[in-house]
């Protein structure tokens, strides 16, 4: 993150967090320049980032002041979920199923969408070197990098492990196709059907979905939807119900956006590691950070070896490419085994894409912009949810990812609004996908990849009346 | 097949079904051509493409004849299997994945090798068609082209069934990572952890594998080398242990080469259609036939729509790409849905280069050079072992694909010959991998699909004698 980024993080996270006001005035260009020790122009590329966000309001010949309809921001969402202990058998597929078939229709305003827009990807530079590294294959490759995979794809990604201060060892880096492959493969090395697998309330669909399909257990675990699962209520579930493994998502966890503080990840891992618990790290939006560096995974402080780290590029980089991997050295070869068996291997061309353009040096450039965008989308939904919404509703504020997680008063059914919202060409995640025992109906998951446009801001208005009168 | 490969098919079947002897004179080109109603060059570019194969001989001034060396072929396998009847679990999955991985090694001679040799592929003509398609792809087919997948490739794939007389909508064709993830979907649909699942004896380890995977049990059932399955046997097996699901290789079976006669497999599909049993059609060695037309797969008869058939690009022209599909109406949206839960979406500049290569035309050109290639080396390879192997050594006659089933005398154990030929260089499979029972002890599949050379010839040379002094 550049100087001025860091410095309009700062500023923005100032003006959210109410230190500063509506209205206030910021100090002067020359000032701020003084009393950061950062030269003037950082600090007005500052200002203009954060006007471009709609953050703040420049004022001809008085300075900038803190835009006015920041306080139009509904409530922060302080849910904290609290799921019977007992494990249960999952029914949800085909519900997920349902809407997200009806999601894939691209005349409707994809508030419920699992995806960005494509747009926002560099696929056309991907898609050059795709050419050059499918046409210039070496014939050999398709048998050399079969399962574990192709040795420069997993390199790149052990470099960037070590950017962020991790080591992980290429060997130990197994290439998927995407992080759906990866976490199935991490149950299927660890659990056996009827094993018992701890979960998030509310947790990503996908995450329940798989349970069910290995006839696995859930044990849903109370969640805050600003740091994350519960440490107690995970002990006592561990104590209780011996589980195979926790399937969790440290950093802007879909759908809540809630994020671990460091301490709790390192409390986590240590108590798997004392239960001799595999963690399933799902951490696919982490790149996604909206503030100035990339939060570190569970995995940082995985001493003891007991967390599968699960990524992907299909959400950073290169959607419909289906690269992700798993990385972990206890479980590696168990995972290459049942990889072989299960998908062979993924898609050779597509791997030597990625290491090339990894190798290259575009991604972190591609991913600013995409964090930026998305950090400024953020806030014009959270505005618009506020002005549109019933009183009463409270939204998360995620540091991260791209999802928002509404929480509106208590009558309204989520399932009823989807079918209807289906009709007027919206769609939107209904909270029951999130939940084993399909809970959250008084929520919604709302994806704010697209920029806010009329359109958009209208389906908002629309969900917004149709909750009121629901 | 044009009219002097169709002709040359029928010489090289006189001359292997023994009409022909050794030293045999072939009638003069004037003479088969007016028999014949060709062309005398259609039969010169018969005899040219015989003699090529070391099948004749042309002597100055006196014609062609008959080689001498068609005599050291090996005497034809009549293996039939005859498994106990029992649903056993399985524990293959190591076993195989050892072997796998010692095969791995491009230094070693691969006569255990499961793949082509990449150089076989046109990898550079589709290395541009993907290119193409990643450079120019449309960012909304990373939505629009998620499972069931691109609808241009969906289209092609239909397009080959109807040329085969095979009437499959594109509807029902569902895109996957390869054909091992069609299999696996088509056993994850019909099956329960616990059931039963009927088998071929032998039968390809991955279908072991999967089936160990998802804690089914086997059903082995006597197989014939020759013409697969036994009808009764099977009926007999479903009658008796109420299996979920048949999993069958019709054509060039995987790794006894045999294939079912047309009226065996209508006889089959009607037997599955009485039973309603869900039979998984693995078809992926169809292309690769060395005679005149592609065999008709089982779902040709599917009048009640119970074969899941299950194809793959990866065998035929486009290794390492891991594009394959399974068709089936019945099961279509099942499929769809599990696909959708395993690993979201195949690769989507993968899926539409290939479309635009099937569109383009050259995949027939492409598949008629393979072949070509492949009855060749069948011939040298039957003659190599024929030279070099024990006595009562005797060896399947594949019909198509690369895989020849040696049966040596009984007491050679090939999990033995497997080690000590691994320290040589050289890999085999041996026939143990390929039976839940890990039975076939004195049985390995020998690939042929690299040109018979010095060094190949040696590796045989060296088994023959280590099978000859185990």
């Amino acid at each position: 993150m550049k100087r001025f980024e860091q410095l309009a993080a700062d500023i923005a996270h100032s003006i959210q967090s109410g230190l500063l006001h509506a209205g206030d005035r910021l100090p002067s260009i020359r000032l701020a320049s003084a009393r950061r020790r950062v030269s003037p122009s950082t600090v007005f590329q500052a200002y203009y980032l954060l006007e471009a966000r709609g953050l703040i309001q420049a004022r001809a010949r008085s300075g900038y002041f803190v835009a006015p309809h920041v306080r139009r921001l509904p409530p922060e969402t302080h849910q904290v979920s609290d799921p019977p202990t007992e494990p249960c058998l999952l029914d949800t597929s085909s519900l997920v199923y349902r809407i997200l078939k009806s999601t894939q229709d691209r005349e409707v305003v994809p508030l419920g969408s699992a995806f960005l827009p494509p747009l926002l990807f560099p696929l056309q530079r991907l898609g050059k070197a795709m050419g050059a590294a499918a046409s210039q294959l070496d014939p050999w490759s398709t048998l050399d990098d079969l399962t574990p995979g192709n040795r420069g794809l997993r390199r790149q990604v052990a470099l960037r492990y070590l950017i962020d201060g991790l080591h992980v060892d290429a060997d130990h880096v197994l290439v998927t196709n995407g992080a759906f492959e990866a976490l199935h493969l991490c149950l299927s090395v660890v659990c056996k059907p009827g094993d018992a697998v701890i979960v998030e309330c509310p947790c990503f669909y996908g995450c329940l979905q798989a349970l069910e399909r290995f006839g696995l257990r859930a044990i849903e675990v109370r969640t805050d939807a600003r740091d994350g699962i519960d440490l107690a209520a995970l002990e006592a579930a561990i104590v209780e119900h011996r589980p195979k493994a926790c399937w969790v998502m440290s950093n802007f966890q879909n759908p809540l956006g809630s994020s671990m503080p460091t301490d709790k990840k390192r409390a986590l891992v240590q108590m798997a590691a004392r239960h001799a618990l595999p963690v399933i790290e799902d951490d696919v939006y982490a790149e996604l950070y909206h503030g100035s560096a990339r939060p570190v995974p569970l995995k940082a402080f995985d001493t003891d070896d007991w967390v599968l780290h699960c990524g992907s590029f299909s959400k950073t980089l290169a959607p419909g490419y289906q690269i992700g991997w798993v990385a972990s050295a206890r479980f590696a070869q168990l995972l290459a085994m049942h990889k072989l068996e299960a998908t062979l291997t993924t898609c050779i061309p597509a791997q030597v894409a990625i290491a090339t353009y990894l190798a290259a040096g575009g991604y972190d450039r591609g991913l600013r912009r995409i964090r930026t965008a998305l950090a400024l989308n953020r806030d014009h939904y959270l505005e618009s949810i506020g002005a549109y919404f019933p009183k009463g509703t409270c939204v998360s504020r995620p540091g991260g990812g791209y999802f928002l997680w509404v929480e509106l008063p208590a009558p309204v059914n989520t399932l009823h609004i989807h079918h209807a919202a289906m009709q007027a060409g919206i769609s939107i995640a209904p909270g029951p996908m999130f939940s084993a025992r399909q809970e959250f109906k008084h929520c919604m998951r709302i994806n704010f990849g697209n920029a806010m446009t009329p359109r958009v801001e209208q389906a908002l208005a629309w969900l917004g009346h149709a909750c009121t009168t629901a």
